[in-house]
This record gives structure tokens, C-alpha cells and sequence, in this order.
């Protein structure tokens, strides 16, 4: 297809060409930048949803309940699941599969999960990118579903406009552990498996947590217990989503926090461009092979190396 | 203090010097260059070992009763803890104080948590490069321990001679859902808190699992019940770190490791290079900000943005 053609397509919400489109900006293609440019300028109307949380938290029921109720209101959802998978061997996910039997099928609905694909870096950017694609083509709801919990995985779920953060009952302890990580990033909490034991105790926790930090937005993060599997909370969920969407709209914060994620999405864009250029030099890719070795074995060091690359 | 005494005192093991080696090589300091150029030829006699799981998993009580084992053998210690805090905002990590009450009293053990201080990227890099110094100064056992369980910290623990991937039992589904970023790394498999409900399950799950996975060394994982709290199944689990290590010195394979280890450091160091020799030119960082500014009022999409940054 050319590139015109699916840019085209992809504007008037085609599905092959916008997972065309995705495929594009995932692999790096030439193409991508062409597609990114046109694509931008029509970015802005969708809600994008991040929703982050520790494996085990049941993020992926509940992600499709709440694209389920988005659907039953009449609106076009899109879901990217970020899969923090090794750039050694790639690596798939099983969820996708059992997901598509019931809400893939919908046509409303767009399920893609990104994954490194063996390139080197460039999961973020090409993530927010997707999510770009999708509100260009005229998708409602973009929710960011991340498995991991880790650096990237944390600014991905922050470029979203609603940052939700799950937990579950009964994470003792370990609630402090993952407080410097996503606490703060959360506009929206969520205790999963509510019906669990500990309910109280986490909420506790969480309130005190939350009455610690200080927010610039001066927003005071609500939370909504769910039972994802049960489909209870999530009407609770989506009311919590839109009041902040909406408070983000009244304040003049926002555009301070959008600057904020423009400049981490132009770094990694940034990064990923200088890399690129360095490797792609003639003889780059080999020298980088037998350099390697040379480190592995001890007979150089990794600074020497790179200064020897740069050259 | 002059970075050739500081060299000299970080190699006879002198903790202050390893502490002010660390802070230079996340500062991202001028020093850094000299001191790992340095400390590089003198690292592979540690055993680096890996530690990574979900929060909730008991991490933390497992490398400290880990770290005991080992102490109470006569040997030095390093522990190396990875925070993925937001690079907006910096973040600490509580666990910290509550350990330095029982273990970092103790001269024999050296802790110490990564966060990004607000750099821009390097704390993969920067993790490495610290286990490095820990190596060099004579620590016997070097444990990095990550909080978080995304991209960055799976090639953290990964760059581990030994991996130990922690689960807890009860996990149900969601075992699947990290199947793709964490299974594939686990030299070791730990189920902590076993005397919880599902232990069964858990392990069997685990095993059908693994059973799946080809792994290109022809290891098969063992699977170590643990209640880290009681000090329960430490001893195995030192016994099954044990047994991968002595596979690993036996086998081929063991460069072929080392050298993709080697490639992602030199990559990450290349790539954070690039970053600041642009940043470093002349009117780059107002640049950035002035663009990031348009980005977000959608004036200019980051494609163009970039193009211009690296004219």
C-alpha cells in the first residue's frame, strides 16, 4: 500500500491500516516518519487511559471490562498492552489470545499488544506512537495496559491523560516498595479483588500514602474498589476516569504537564534517532560485535569501547 | 579526594570509596570514565546474582536472609537495589532505613539503592557499572535486587551471572502474563511465602511451564520453596545459585552470554553518550524546551522536532 493510501485509510478509522500503521512505527520503518507527521496534527480528541499496576493485580480483566462498558455506551475503544519482554528473544503474550474470543471479535474494538520485536529500545516512543494513531483514527478511548511495573513502563502510564495505578488486598509491606515507583503517578486508584481479605488495611495504607504526597495539580486521587472478574466497581471506575479528565481540563496545569511529556517523548525520540544514525555508519555493527567479544573477555573495557565507536 | 587515591582505596575494598565510586557513576560524572576504565580489569571474581519478581513477592526479606547466609560464611557482601522511580520526580525507597537496623551495621555488608536522580536514563548502565565496583573491591557476592519488573530491569538482572526470579503462590492467571518478560530469565526459581494457600498450584504451573522454554544452555530451572519471614529454604536457595554458577563455569555457553551481556552494556552506554554529547552543544537544551513547549500546544509534531534538534 502506499504510504498516502494508508495514511489516508487510517484517518477514516480502518483497521487493517491502522494496525498497518502501528506495524510501522513498532519496526521503525522509513516509514514511520512520514505516517508520525501526518498522523500528529490529528491527534487530541481521544481519552488515553494508562493503567499500570504489579503482575498478579488482575489489570487485564480489568481493562476489558471497563472496554466493554465503554462499547456498551456506543463508543470505539482501543487497547495497546505494553509487554516488557527481552530484546534478546522477543517474547509473546498469551493474554492476547484468550482476549480476542471475546472482545476481539467486536469491531469497535482494537486490541494490540507491543512488544520490542528484538530491536533495540524504542518500545516507549513507539507505544506512545500507537496511542497516537489510534486517537487520529478516530478511536474514543485508548487505553495503555503495561505488564511490567518498570522505568519505562511508568513514563508510558504517564503520558496517558488518566493515570490509574491497581492494586490488591493484602500487599502488606510491599506497598511501600512500590510507592516511589507508581504512587505517584496515580489520578486514579484502584484496590482489585476487593472481595479479598486485607481490604481495609490496604485502603488505609494507600489513604495514608496518598495524604503524604504533594501533588502539583492539587488533585486528591479517588479510590475505587473493583471486582474485575465479577464486573463490579468498574461503572465506579469510569466515573473516576472522567472526573479527572475533567478537572485536567478546567486547570492551566495541564498544558505544563503536557510540555512535560512532549520533552521525555522528543528524548526517547532523540535517543532512538542518534542510535540509529551510529549504527547504520558502514562497519558500525561489526566493530560493535567484535568489541563486544573484546569486553566479554575482558581484553577491553565498555568505556574504551564506546569511545572507540564514537570515533 | 583525587580520583587516583580514590581508585586506589575503591580496589582495597575501603567502603567510603566504593560509596563516592557508585554516586559518580549515576551522577554521570566526569570521573566516572577514569574509574571504570580502572575498575573494569579487575571485576569477575564476584558472583553476581539477580533478584527480580512482582512487588508483594518478599524480595527484599529474601536478599536480606541471602545476604546473612553468606555473611555469617565469613564473606562480603554487596547489595544493589534498583528504584524505578520517575526521572520527573526522583523518588526514594523506604526499605532502605528499615534495613540499614539490621544489616548495614554490619562492615562485611555494603547496601545501596539506584534511583535516576532526575538524570536523564543511565540507570541501567549505572547499575551495572556499581556491581562492577562492588566486583573490583572484593566483594564475594554482589545481589542487585529490582523493585520494579520492566524492560530495564529485566536486562539489569539478566547481566546477573546467576538470575533468581521470585513468585508467590496464588497467582493464578497472572503467571502467564509474566511469563513473557521474567520466566525467560530465571536460572532459579523461587516460590516465597510457601506456606500460603495455592503453593501447589503455583509450582505446577511453573513447571508446565518451563517445560515449554527452551533455554539455549540446556539448564532446567530448580524451583525453591522459600518463607523468607522464617528463614525457611535459604540454605536450598544458596544451593541452587550454587549449582547454576558451577554449570555456568563448566559450560561453552558462558561467553556467548557474556558477550550478549557486553553488546546491551555497549549499547547503553553509547546511546546515553549520544544523549549528552548533543544536550552538552550550545543552545540544545532551550531548543528542547521551546520544542517540547510547541509539541504539546500541537504546533509541531516530534518528528520535525527532532529533525531540527540534530541539524
Amino acid at each position: 500500500m502506499k504510504i498516502a493510501d494508508l495514511i489516508e485509510k487510517l484517518l477514516q478509522g480502518d483497521t487493517r491500516a491502522v494496525a498497518r500503521g502501528i506495524s510501522w512505527v513498532e519496526d521503525g520503518s522509513a516509514n514511520a516518519d512520514k505516517l508520525m507527521r501526518a498522523v500528529f496534527p490529528k491527534t487530541g480528541k481521544a481519552t488515553i487511559i494508562g493503567i499500570t499496576g504489579s503482575p498478579g493485580a488482575g489489570k487485564s480483566s480489568l481493562v476489558d471490562k471497563l472496554a466493554t462498558l465503554y462499547r456498551d455506551r456506543g463508543e470505539k475503544i482501543g487497547i495497546v498492552a505494553v509487554d516488557p519482554s527481552s530484546p534478546f528473544s522477543g517474547g509473546a503474550i498469551l493474554g492476547d489470545r484468550i482476549r480476542m474470543q471475546t472482545l476481539g471479535l467486536d469491531p469497535n474494538v482494537f486490541i494490540r499488544s507491543m512488544a520490542t520485536r528484538g530491536k533495540l529500545g524504542g518500545l516507549a516512543r513507539a507505544t506512545v506512537d500507537a496511542v497516537a494513531i489510534l486517537d487520529a483514527a478516530g478511536f474514543d478511548k485508548v487505553i495503555v495496559e503495561t505488564v511490567g511495573v518498570g522505568q519505562d513502563e511508568v513514563e508510558i502510564v504517564k503520558a496517558a491523560d488518566v493515570s490509574v495505578v491497581v492494586l490488591v488486598p493484602g500487599m502488606g509491606d510491599d506497598i511501600q516498595a512500590i510507592k516511589a515507583g507508581i504512587m505517584e503517578i496515580g489520578d486514579v486508584f484502584v484496590i482489585n479483588k476487593s472481595d479479598r481479605e486485607g481490604v481495609l488495611r490496604t485502603e488505609k495504607e494507600l489513604e495514608a500514602l496518598l495524604a503524604l504526597a504533594h501533588r502539583y495539580d492539587f488533585w486528591d486521587p479517588p479510590i475505587v474498589k473493583t471486582i474485575a472478574t465479577e464486573n463490579k466497581g468498574i461503572e465506579e471506575l469510569s466515573e473516576a476516569i472522567k472526573s479527572y479528565k475533567d478537572f485536567l481540563e478546567k486547570g492551566e496545569k495541564n498544558l505544563e504537564r503536557k510540555k512535560a511529556i512532549a520533552k521525555w517523548r522528543l528524548i526517547e525520540l532523540l535517543q532512538e534517532k542518534l542510535l540509529d544514525d551510529v549504527m547504520s555508519k558502514n562497519g558500525t555493527s561489526k566493530k560493535l560485535e567484535k568489541f563486544a567479544a573484546e569486553v566479554a573477555e575482558k581484553k577491553l573495557d565498555p568505556y574504551s569501547a564506546v569511545e572507540e565507536l564514537l570515533k
